[in-house]
C-alpha cells in the first residue's frame, strides 16, 4: 500500500468554513497532524482509530522542529498511510507549505497541496470588510509581522506609501511597533484600521493608524489588521 | 416569513472547492442568482423547485444591470424567499459584494456574506505555486486587470517597483500590455511567471515577464497570473 501526504488548508474558525474537500480528506485520514491555530472542532470530524497529533511550532522553535516534522510525515506515508499535514488557513500563504512540499517531493513521497480560506481574505469578510470596492481600492498589499527584528523595519518602511488596502497577519503582538514604522515611512496616521481577532468566535475593533502606536498590551492571537480606507465604509 | 440574502462565494472550479457553508446554503435556497464564471457543477446541488437565476454581468454592462440586480434581491427577499447570491472566488474581492451589501442594507433586507476560496489564492496552490516562501518572498499584492484603459498605465507602473510575489486576476486578455506597463516602470523582464488558468481544469504555463509583451493572442478567461520569484522553484 502506498502512502501519501495532504497539505489540507483548515481555513479560519470551525467546520463551517472548511472545503468539501478538505473535510473528506480530514475524515478519511490515517494520521493527522495539526498546526498550533487549527480550531480543535475540526479533529473531532477524524475517523475512529486515526492517529492525531500535534505538531505545531511555537515561536522561537528553530528548523530542528521544521525538519523533525518532515521527517515524521516521511515515516508515516512509507508505511502506507494517508496522512493530512493539517495547516490554518492556505497551506501556501505564509505557512511554509512550500518548504514542506519541497522536502516531500525530494524524499520522494506523494503529495498534494489542498487550498482553504486564508485569514487574510476570509476573516475580513466574515467581518464584512470588502478589501476592495470600486473608487475606494483596487489593490490588496499581504504583509506578516513574523520577521526577524532587524528586517522588520525596513520590510514595513518599504511598504508605507502602498494606497491601497493593507492586510496584516500574525501581527498582534507587534502591531504598535509596526504602526510605528508605517506612519514614519510615510502612512497617514489618519488611515482606518480594523482589527479582527478569531480566537473563540470573530471580534472587530476600529481604529485610527495613529492611535495604534504606544498600545503594547495586545496580546498574541489569531487575527488579521486590516488598514485602508474600505474599512471607512463599514466602521458601523 | 422574512426572507434573507446571502452573499456567497462560490471559490474555483468546482463543488470539492465550496465550503461546507457555502454548500449547505445552496443546497437550501430558494433561488440562487449566480454569476458569470461560476461552475455549472454548483448548480445542480440546488433543491427541486429552486428558482435559478442567470445574474451575470458582461465586459461592459453598466450600472444599470448592477441596480436592476440590487432590485431583483431586494424583491425576493421581500416576498420572503432565501436568495443565494452566488459570486465566484470570494465575494468581497473584486466582486462587488461590497456594493451589493450597502445596497441591501439600505434597502432594510437581512444580508449575510459568505466567504469562498478567493482565485488569487487557491488557484495558485492548487497548481502547486506557494505565494510566499522563506527567503524568496515575504509579500503578496493583489492587482486587477478590470480598470478603465486610460487608468490602467498608471496603476501598473506605481507598482511595478514592487519586490514580492505579485497576482493578477481578470487580466487574461490585457497580458501583453500589463506586461509592458510593469517592465516600463521598472519590473525586470527576467522576473518569472505562471499563467494559471480554470476553464475546463486547472492548466499552467510559465514565462518570463518580457516574453508576454507582444503577446496579443491570449483570449479573456477565468483565472490567474503569478509574477515572481517564488514561481521559480516549481517551474517543473
Amino acid at each position: 500500500m502506498k502512502g501519501k501526504v495532504y497539505l489540507v488548508g483548515a481555513g479560519v474558525l470551525g467546520v463551517e468554513n472548511l472545503t468539501m474537500h478538505a473535510h473528506r480528506l480530514i475524515s478519511e485520514a490515517d494520521v493527522i497532524l495539526y498546526d498550533r491555530l487549527v480550531d480543535s472542532s475540526l479533529l473531532k470530524l477524524a475517523k475512529p482509530g486515526a492517529e492525531i497529533v500535534y505538531a505545531g511550532k511555537e515561536p522561537g522553535d528553530g528548523p530542528q522542529k521544521q525538519k523533525e516534522l518532515t521527517e515524521m510525515m516521511v515515516c508515516y506515508a512509507r508505511s502506507g498511510k494517508i496522512v493530512v499535514r493539517l495547516k490554518s488557513g492556505d497551506p501556501f500563504v505564509f505557512g511554509r507549505g512550500g518548504e514542506e512540499l519541497i522536502s516531500l517531493r525530494e524524499a520522494g513521497i506523494d503529495a498534494e497541496v489542498v487550498p482553504g480560506l486564508t485569514s487574510a481574505v476570509a476573516l475580513p469578510t466574515l467581518a464584512c470588510i470588502p478589501l476592495t470596492m470600486r473608487d475606494i481600492s483596487s489593490s490588496v498589499l499581504i504583509l506578516t509581522g513574523h520577521l526577524a527584528k532587524p528586517e522588520e523595519e525596513a520590510y514595513f518602511k518599504a511598504h508605507a506609501r502602498f494606497p491601497g488596502t493593507v492586510v496584516l497577519l500574525m501581527s498582534m503582538s507587534s502591531l504598535s511597533r509596526i504602526s510605528r514604522y508605517l506612519v514614519e515611512g510615510g502612512m497617514s496616521p489618519e488611515r482606518p484600521v480594523a482589527i479582527i481577532t478569531s480566537s473563540g468566535g470573530l471580534r472587530k475593533e476600529f481604529y485610527r493608524l495613529g492611535e495604534l502606536i504606544g498600545r503594547e498590551d495586545r496580546p498574541d492571537g489569531p487575527g488579521v489588521v486590516v488598514i485602508g480606507e474600505v474599512v471607512e465604509a463599514f466602521m458601523h
